[in-house]
């Protein structure tokens, strides 16, 4: 090691001012290990009086195992994924665990990153919602490195999931088309095997039954498709009374997209993005929960990072209606 | 080490089946080091047909540093900071350096933040507008961690900056005031302390003179600030010609905020985020150029690296006026 680590305090040095075992010490550092409150209380006195300083490094030379996350996602911008980072990083935080950020949007940077992830060992690995392919997934498990997907599926030994429950969310949707009396319903979604799309979509198709008379998907979503899926929707069924949206970015579009057109549904989104709220779309959607999201998820790997061998887990979100002006 | 990693193919392989030296192995796969691309395609082409993963934990115990860049930041929801990390992280990967995150909004995450990073032995650390106090850039420092800070003012020994060149900006903002003859001018900030609100507001109210009439601060800034702002302004000042907003989240809160008011005065945002393209905004704004202030960054961040005692450095990245419908 260099000079620059030499002088650092070492896990011994703690166990001797706090009276207690190299061992208890090392315990309280390490995620999900079982320590007594107390003696955790004592340990982590004595560590910031001396100002101790977890070798990661060493640790993970030794273990063969590090204390490294992948977080596994595309497309920073979109304001569902940036949405659901903050949480995903507290959490990890909350556990001394620390995220290595991949971004998956360039397929070009997919395949060194895995090999990067790889070589620092990362103890479990988290892919997002969007772009990543799930051969990456296939490719950690294969080294027994856990993995735990949001809002993805899956079915992969060593492979857990997490999800918004799209199922709640188009009951929902359904209910309040019933609600409002509506009759004459539109479907505007992302890509059709894209896991929320179909899964939404496939969930309203059977609860709205004939009511659902027209529907589009744009692959790629975003604000644009939603724009032009919207038109061309309208004008095929001028007489639609409500368009439901797989995603608030192809709702939003739609807003925008419908202004200058004569028939003007309703529109309902899901995911509730900040923009979601602003004045020109106050839109009526489908909430997800990102800090249970973010809990669940974290807790998944963290239990598989412990015992690798576990049954394929996978936990359903809550969802929730947020009724707006929109719809 | 584990029985994992004991099977991982070795550098000295890949030397082997490249025909060159263990040496030139290495070299090809640290960050800045020399080695001619002849010999860099067959070390890499050895690779890959070997499946070497780099052992970083290994090169981090053998050279007391890691190639791991610390990216501390705050708001991943604020589109700016969003549109900014994409390029950001593809820079680091395309130097075969890994980001860290850091959410530096919880302030009892940035102490224990801090202390991982540096268990981690990060080879610098990258720090973004926003919420990080600078007093984390002087720890990083006083341990000899090189440190680039992104739209934000320090001058430290050891920490270089690159900043957007607000100047320019404030020019081109100012020179469209004239081209439209507006006369009676508001200024919208966020906290006045603030780097780029404060670098905005001095270079502005030396171009405009007694044409900037009014001028309100609201600390965190954001959406809701700017709609409050700009209802305010306008009550004080109905005959303001343009409200110049120094982020675009103020300006789109600025537009929404004045749609229920008699007073409908011209708005510019500085930033560019997405949103300011979307129809009910069509925000006339500075933009910011995030690639070339990623490379930036990137490129001070390594060379620094290779040699801690340079004497600061700045870089202005420059801006470009995109004129939409709001001005």
């Amino acid at each position: 090691m260099s000079e620059k680590s030499k002088n650092w305090v070492k896990a011994e040095d703690v166990a001797r001012l706090a009276g207690v075992s190299r061992s208890a010490v090392s315990r309280t550092f390490t995620p999900g290990a079982s320590v007594a409150e107390k003696t955790r209380q004592k340990v982590l006195a004595a560590a910031e009086e001396l100002g101790y300083q977890v070798n990661i490094i060493a640790r993970a030379m030794n273990t063969g195992s590090s204390n490294f996350i992948g977080i596994v996602t595309a497309g920073f911008d979109n304001p569902f994924r940036s949405k659901l980072l903050a949480p995903l990083v507290h959490q990890l935080a909350l556990h001394g665990l620390i995220p290595l950020l991949m971004n998956a949007d360039d397929p070009q940077q997919l395949a060194p990153s895995l090999k990067q992830l790889l070589s620092y060992h990362v103890a479990g690995v988290i892919i997002t919602s969007g772009a990543p392919p799930l051969s990456l997934a296939e490719e950690y498990l294969a080294r027994k490195i856990p993995v735990t997907l949001i809002n993805r599926h899956a079915d992969l030994a060593g492979c857990d999931r997490v999800a918004s429950d799209n199922s709640q969310g188009a009951h929902l949707i359904a209910q309040h088309c019933t609600n409002r009396g509506w009759r004459k319903i539109g479907f505007i979604g992302e890509d059709a095997h894209h896991f929320s799309t179909s899964q939404r979509y496939q969930a309203l198709k059977k609860l709205l039954g004939d009511r659902l008379v027209a529907t589009r998907f744009f692959p790629g979503g975003g604000y644009e498709a939603g724009r032009a899926a919207a038109c061309e929707l309208c004008e095929e069924q001028p007489d639609l009374e409500v368009l439901v949206c797989a995603t608030d970015m192809l709702a939003l579009g739609a807003i925008d997209g419908l202004k200058a057109h004569a028939s003007r549904p309703a529109v309902t989104g899901f995911d509730d993005i900040p923009q979601a709220a602003w004045d020109p779309y106050q839109l009526t959607t489908v909430q997800q929960d990102t800090a249970l999201l973010a809990r669940h998820a974290v807790d998944l790997l963290l239990t598989r990072i412990a015992q690798f061998e576990l049954p394929p887990r996978q936990r359903a979100v809550p969802v929730k209606l947020i009724v707006r002006r929109s719809a």
